[in-house]
């Protein structure tokens, strides 16, 4: 489990100790996710990560995908915290929306996304 | 909670139905995550979302931002899962780390970032 | 002038020197483009940059931002030069695109997306 | 060559026809480039373009590349200017800058990066 609702708690306490809240607008909180999950990415810039996932278990680069994942996963947890939205549901929902868009006769072994007519 | 082993295994079914593993590798899913994090930013592009979080209840916009936190937070999901990270375990050693980096007492009220001499 | 013939030679002589045109793939390139346009959202990720230009000018916060532009840019350069694409008519178009999709009459003051019936 | 001047003339003239000013602060444009980053690398999102260049030229894939490249370099272009940033002296010197940071013969092959010790 992730026990978003504590880690929220946790977060919403940091950023009042540190006076933060006053830059967590929705904007902000936004740019965040982009910002982090672009530090994830960059450990995959080049050769790194292109077929299996046998290279992320490598003592020099597995903390530092835990770290990115990590800082992903909270600013998402704080935004959702700040909008009062419930992430449980929102992810069923999804998974459900998801397989109405992707029927699995249609899509099998195709990466072609659902309103792309042409690959 | 967010039941993330739940929704793994539920991923994990969606990919395997659709043949679709073949692309699920670390960089495919790391480039996915910004991809969707762009996705919520567009979202506040322009200017919604720059101070409080009114606008974000609107119904207009409401169901789009839980849709693009929840694919952002599935794609983590499984990430985290083909990469055999515990998620809960890495956020809470996440706010630990941040709480060394950014002593209340030294940061409170600042928005630079912790190795940044200058603002 | 960008001269953008001149600098996609330097950046091919650049990569032939270091044995890079390996890692230089259309996925890779469009992954170091995101990866650069974050570092230079990071630099505005709080409160810097909300509002006015005035902030840009600061001797401590200029030089990054010129860094990462150029980042961007180069990428940009090396991958338009990779794929055969001419940058000048290609953003010549899109400008010209973009002033149908968004007619002054129709979009004056307003920051909504052209296909968003509400905002 | 691209003609950044008169590009970045045009631009400001769409800006002002549309009264589109007050949304274009640095954050903003900075958030931009992002948005557009990311809608290039989701043409790449999965299989496309992991090895060669071939694929780029399909007539079904160009024109949106073609499309995405302009999106990203006409907002690069239109915070240059507000910032008063010279493009091409920035992109000179980080070539400049890059070539310090990555002497050729330390890094023949390798995709590592200047800062990292373990790859």
């Amino acid at each position: 489990m992730i026990d978003n609702q504590t880690l929220a708690s946790a977060l919403r306490a940091f950023a009042a100790e540190r006076d933060w809240d006053q830059f967590h607008t929705p904007k902000n909180l936004a740019a965040s996710i982009s910002v982090e999950a672009a530090e994830l990415l960059e450990l995959f810039q080049w050769s790194r990560g292109q077929k299996d996932w046998n290279e992320v278990h490598a003592p020099t680069i597995r903390p530092r995908i835990e770290e990115e994942l990590a800082d992903i996963l909270l600013y998402v947890i704080r935004f959702a915290d700040k909008a009062g939205i419930d992430l449980q549901q929102a992810a069923e929902r999804k998974i459900a929306l998801n397989a109405e868009k992707y029927p699995a006769d249609l899509f099998r072994g195709s990466d072609r996304k659902y309103d792309d007519a042409s690959s």
